[in-house]
């Protein structure tokens, strides 16, 4: 039986010990071909380089691995990789492991993510990796054999089409992870507070800050796996309409 | 009673005609604040600018009407309005109208369908409105006495908590538009095709190309409204979870 093919990207760039971990895992189980930024792309969320022309650069090309950077956004490299470096579809693409959680609603703000939900529009199986934690030195290792479960799982059962895979590690600072809950992405939103500055001219500028706000207390959510220690796993679903509104929206008036 | 405060914002920049045709209709419901990239930002999905400072300029500012422009992206814009500009929310934020289309998986990529999902996240009612041509100077007469009408029916009604909407108008090339459509989202994607180039000195370089791609012939869809010349309203809902398939997926073995 062929080797699985499995495409490896993240946002936090080709440099982050994020990817190096993930692609560790990910070459045991299958083919692995890294396409991901030259630079960290946090935030990019699913934006696409349409004004400028994009470049490929290949690092290490071996039978049974792969490895490129590219100057585009993290849903850029997805696309380049399907059809520049494999021109085939992937049988998984695998985003991360991101340095922070994308929990709740980061997963609109994530290049991570948006990397995981372009392959699923493409049809092509897909997971996201995060861990609760922002530092450059994070320690990955708890993640690790959850990973090459969860893969392993999904290589073995498919996807259904029109959903992927969200999941985040719980930072736990050397206690155990104790094991995978099925999550909804819990109801919270950033509560901006822009840093106000003057620059030497006197004139305003703004850093975006802000804080996390989570009103949803619910059990059954991903940011109440993770503050218990446990790993996310959320289903998550690339289908934007709200269907149960449809029929009271039947009832305005609006034609003019 | 007080006029409502409408925000304005897009993603094409605040020269672009899409925006003033906006504001024209707007600045007759309410008091209207336009805070829009100075530069065209399409395709910037969701990102926000963390790692470079903000910028506001106020461009105009009468008792009834405001006109800022920043340097970050869409949902920069709707972030600085709320917390910088009006210090308060808005009853309203739209955004358009947009040159080009989202219908569709195009909401995705859209930066206009950001700004508007970012306001609903933080609680605020939204609409996002485009019109199916990409042109700069495309006609948008046709689409003004809907988006008043609109406009009037959600300040009077609300929108539910979670829910935005999504208004395409389709190019009709001199005919009449037939009416509103209540819509679902078309499941449809772009099918890439990357321009393959060399550049002077030999290495290569890629265009994102590729055409849009729908299998979805549903006479409830976003697309079929368009291309019957309906005007297309989709409810958009901010809950990216796929309930369905949790109880599945506690089915499967996950733990290592």
């Amino acid at each position: 039986m062929n080797k699985p093919l499995i495409l490896i990207t993240n946002d936090d760039g080709i440099n982050a010990p994020g990817i190096k971990a993930l692609t560790d895992v990910v070459r045991t189980l299958g083919k692995a071909v890294v396409v991901a930024p030259d630079k960290p792309m946090s935030g990019m969320s699913h934006a696409v380089t349409m004004n400028s022309p994009l470049r490929l650069h290949c690092i290490q090309k071996t039978r049974d691995y792969e490895e490129y950077s590219c100057n585009g956004t993290p849903v850029d490299a997805v696309k380049l990789g399907e059809k520049i470096v494999l021109r085939r579809k992937p049988d998984l693409v695998v985003s991360g492991i991101n340095h922070g959680s994308n929990s709740s609603v980061n997963i609109v703000y994530s290049g991570t993510m948006a990397a995981v939900i372009e392959s699923s529009i493409l049809g092509i199986p897909s997971i996201g990796f995060s861990l609760a934690d922002f530092s450059h030195d994070a320690d990955f290792s708890q993640t690790l054999p959850f990973i090459k479960k969860i893969v392993e799982e999904v290589l073995r059962r498919g996807i259904p089409d029109g959903i992927c895979f969200n999941v985040n590690f719980p930072m736990v600072n050397g206690e155990a992870i104790r094991g995978v809950k099925v999550c909804r992405q819990a109801k919270a939103y950033w509560e901006e507070s822009f840093d106000e500055r003057k620059d030497p001219h006197q004139r305003d500028y703004f850093w975006l800050s802000g804080y996390f706000q989570n009103l949803d207390k619910g059990e059954d959510t991903d940011e109440w796996a993770l503050a218990n220690h446990f790993v996310a796993i959320t289903p998550i679903k690339v289908d934007f309409t709200a269907h149960h509104f449809i029929s009271e929206l039947q009832n305005w008036d609006l034609n003019n």
